[in-house]
């Protein structure tokens, strides 16, 4: 395990940077000043400089930044320049609709294996994955040399998916169950968590009708 | 519908501020200065005043911010401190798996109602939510108030079902289908996406093994 070299807010910003990027670059738009990039993702552009800094001198003064050549640098440092395979446990519901999103997966990311530790589940085709049992998830992870997993489980068993993903070598782990997970130093857990994306949407609903 | 009178990257960063600040608060810790904060979120303190100072003289110099006040403070700007009805359609995986979350979604925001096109979907419970025909969409919008739409359909029915919730006057959408949909202006919509989430992850697995 590498020790990352930048902070998990950079981190978390690159992905945003990138969708942005691509826009434009689909638009055609050739170079972008931190100004703009500032004014679309209300940041400062010092503080944008300073998170595309991090990785090498992009930017040109007076110019800005080449949006493909940034884009190509984010992808790399991203590490989605290359293929990354990825594990899913809980063939639930929402284990169901994630694996729906393959097709959407881009740059080479997909969920190559689906796991459930019932055995009712197991052998239950998804999206054209055969679901299979947690015995399995060791050997697959190392053949099909899996780095990421994701936990769809409930979350009284999330953390003991998070233990067998951990022992099977997963590098990163995103965790749909609510409940908070501990894992080892050098492993990574990200906590999605769609109920933030809710509620920054109730700041735009109508005060008026509100006041009773 | 009011004119926001704070950007949508200010909204987006409230609630990871209201995240910390409520991990802070369960720890007993009673202020916390912009320095703190941006240690934490990886922001420039410049960047954190500017933010919270949206919403008026909060901090105090040396001491810093009353962390129950700024929650407070937050909660009624994000408008969370009221009840907030929010309706689904699309009874699907994805909808049942966000239907699960309802228990875990704190600040009087629930799913209250869910809809679905398909008529063998329809009366079906899920989560002691009886699956309502689109029909009755506008009648239910309007009694129970319900001021935000969540999708969860197919991407090819996505912009159908936005109309709908327009017209039965919904202001605020959440949309998880992988298609881009629009919306007379005045309606919010904010597209999930946990694919951002996969692809910061990739940024932490090891170097090492890649090279091939």
């Amino acid at each position: 395990m590498k020790t990352p070299k930048i902070s998990e807010a950079v981190v978390r910003r690159l992905p945003v940077y990138l969708r942005f990027l691509s826009e434009l670059k689909a638009n055609n738009v050739l170079t972008v000043s931190s100004q703009d990039l500032g004014l679309k993702l209300d940041l400062n552009p010092a503080q944008i400089r300073k998170d595309l800094a991090h990785f090498g001198e992009f930017g040109r003064k007076g110019i800005g930044y080449d949006v493909s050549y940034l884009i190509e640098k984010i992808r790399s440092i991203l590490k989605i320049d290359r293929v990354i395979n990825v594990a899913l446990v809980g063939a639930g519901n929402l284990g169901r609709a994630l694996s729906n999103y393959n097709a959407y997966l881009k740059d080479n990311m997909k969920i190559v294996a689906i796991f459930d530790a019932h055995s009712g589940k197991v052998g239950e085709v998804i999206n054209n994955l055969s679901v299979q049992s947690m015995e399995e998830l060791n050997a697959t992870v190392n053949q099909r040399s899996i780095r990421i997993g994701i936990i769809t489980v409930p979350a009284s068993e999330a953390q003991v998916v998070a233990d067998r993903f951990v022992d099977a070598g997963i590098e990163a782990i995103l965790n749909f169950a609510p409940v908070i997970i501990k894992v080892p130093q050098g492993i990574r857990i990200h906590h999605a968590d769609f109920t933030t994306d809710l509620l920054s949407l109730a700041y735009y609903i109508d005060d008026a009708e509100e006041q009773v």
